[in-house]
């Protein structure tokens, strides 16, 4: 029999439990042992548990019990979580997590603890949520170099988009309504303001590439909460969708990235990703493009691909599976000549109008339309800018479009 | 210094030699050994082959060869190549292949000679291409069960579909201009009739729920080449597109499913994948659904999926990882009460045939558009109906709608 600990008994752990229970029988056929959850940590009182399983406050209780091999651990954020994974390892006990905010903080140090101690740190669940993602990408996709990813990686934010752009709703009232349903935490931030997406993109760029999990916090993120419907307006007249973009790209030996709104071309496969629906396009050097397109979020989602990680730690409690070894821990490094043609928005659409416009912008195309409000705008797509060649158009445009400078996606 | 031999040296073939050769030092770190080609069987002469290949016609030269431990099958087919894997997997050598009619063919005895011999016979390349799938829904996805999958697996076919929908082109003019592109066969009645298609759901059943290969012969099958640019314009009257599809569903214990040109509903992830894009929609019973999507073909997409399954072979050489264990496997059976709507085109709009469609026809939603020709039709899209009351409806229709009977994939 192996032991498994859960740590935190909240909407994941609480899934981790059930898919555990009730695929007890075809689990065990793969694994070839019983795999039993023997433990939950957790410091409120629970109920509906079943008799053999120890109910604790006390981590110390799992250390102690040597029949416990996996550790589950969802209790979420970088403090206790980090203690008792550390710990957990230290032991020779494989963790298996969905917590990306551990595992962009610490997971550099936490992988090296794994290593030393024959243990395994699995983290499939923490981006993507039951999206086959970090093991197809290293696994299946290894004869590849990955040159790039391009995701859709937080849920929230790109419901609140498709709402947006649906029924022409300002950004705060689509955000109190997904909060009402559920689809936004109540203290939103780290999804609106592109955190959330930035610690997904640095493990993703992790698995793909081999940059250090910690160059997280170098990345350059900008959030949705400036987007107006009439953005997503002017997107359309392009034939385009905003979305919350994760990119990452490998040159030279140094990596780069950034979080941030960006319009997606109506042929790409991202164009079509709506609602709460996660997607991330991988760009390797023989395959070409394939995307990975699911559900990033939701109790069985996320504790499915948590289980998966299980069944894998299961399988190699004795031969713990080498971890990918890149040739290169390639630097993050700002990509200051990256070029991309920029929509723009400016209210109006008179003759004045537009000759500021065209003396200010390196116009590629031009149209008129009318915003949410009635009123007339025009939207237009540049030719290939800078991030400065951008701040200094939209200097030049001062008055006219506040704000409302968005990249495309090459 | 682990051997590989390739077994055929055409597009797929010489796509493995280029990656092995320019990813050598890549995929010895990930095996902790040299990975290296060693020899090569051809009928054909073949020149630029580095002077450390053995040249052979010989297939006897591979077994007598201790330090060939991988054997790669590309030579298509299922006589010869059945002959020579089975070789292989008697002698304790491990195969890859991307040969679909193999798999699909023979797959169940050789995948049990492989299990008694210790040897592994991997195939991730024979359906999607370079897309990462087999693996995704035998690894990642186990602790689910899978309910069913829905796939566009045919690039040939979906070529032409999205040729004769953007153009309004005939099937015959849009095949042999896809001939003469090189996205069609000279022969290429395995692909237009869906047979290639069929081969590929066998295997993605049987990953995903334990099907027999051998069932692959039990699938009701229909081609495209009846259909005109006029269903695919009705298929749009209704915010669909015409797919050819590939379906199978798990019910009590038993599977089916079936391979039919099907119209994708535009809120589909499905809808949007054109051109030669392969992708395939998986059901799971915790994770929802998931999509796996890329360039189905092509000598280094498919040759990086290969090679992915090589060095899977050469992590496990000593310890052949054990097969997916699965509760049942499910038989095959026809599900007759399966119930879809209908695509039904009616050349005409006057009063008189829409009255005979309105008699003949449990109407859910009528159109009038017209065809490319210029001439007007009517488009219905039925209430749900079985397969039997389908063809009884057409038998009521007789005259107004020849062979336009759809079905709409649910």
């Amino acid at each position: 029999m192996i032991g498994v600990a859960i740590l935190g008994y909240g909407t994941v752990g609480s899934g981790v439990q059930k898919i555990l229970s009730e695929n007890r029988g075809h689990i065990a056929r793969m694994v070839g042992d019983e795999v039993r959850l023997t433990h939950v940590v957790d410091i409120r009182p629970l109920s509906n548990m079943p008799p053999e399983v120890v109910v604790t406050q006390r981590y110390e209780d799992v250390l102690e019990a040597d029949e416990v091999k996996i550790v589950v651990e969802c209790i979420g954020g970088a403090v206790a979580a980090y203690e008792f994974t550390r710990r957990a390892l230290e032991s020779g006990r494989s963790v298996v997590t969905s917590n990306k905010e551990l595992v962009s903080t610490k997971g550099d140090e936490l992988l090296d603890i794994a290593r030393a101690h024959s243990a395994m740190y699995l983290y499939e669940a923490s981006v993507g949520g039951g999206i086959p993602l970090l093991r197809p990408i290293s696994q299946c996709l290894r004869a590849n170099h990955i040159l790039g990813v391009d995701g859709i990686v937080n849920g929230s934010t790109n419901y609140l988009l498709t709402r947006m752009e649906r029924e022409g709703v300002s950004f705060p009232a689509a955000l109190g309504e997904a909060q009402r349903l559920g689809y936004a935490e109540s203290n939103p931030a780290a999804d609106i303001e592109g955190w959330d997406a930035r610690r997904k993109l640095a493990i993703l760029a992790h698995v793909s590439f081999g940059a250090r999990l910690s160059d997280e916090a170098l990345i350059p993120t900008t959030g949705i909460s400036s987007l107006t419907p009439d953005d997503l307006r002017c997107a359309r007249a392009f034939d385009g969708a905003v979305k919350l973009i994760a990119h990452a790209r490998v040159q030279n030996d140094q990596w780069n990235g950034w979080v941030s709104p960006a319009v997606v071309d109506g042929d790409s496969p991202l164009y079509g990703v709506s609602d709460v629906f996660n997607a991330v396009v991988v760009h390797g050097d023989c395959v070409g493009d394939c995307m990975f397109y699911g559900r990033g979020a939701g109790s069985l989602p996320t504790a499915s691909a948590v289980v998966g990680d299980v069944i894998d730690a299961a399988q190699h409690l004795n031969t713990p599976k080498q971890e990918m070894d890149f040739e290169v821990i390639p630097a993050f490094a700002l990509d200051k000549e990256e070029r991309a043609n920029w929509l723009v928005r400016v209210m109006g659409a008179d003759q004045e109008t537009r000759k500021r416009v065209q003396e200010a912008l390196n116009v590629e195309k031009m149209a008129e339309l009318e915003s949410v409000s009635g009123e007339k705008m025009t939207a237009v797509r540049t030719g290939p800018m800078t991030d400065l060649e951008a701040d200094q158009a939209q200097a030049r445009l001062e008055g006219l479009a506040k704000g409302s400078f968005i990249r495309f996606l090459r």
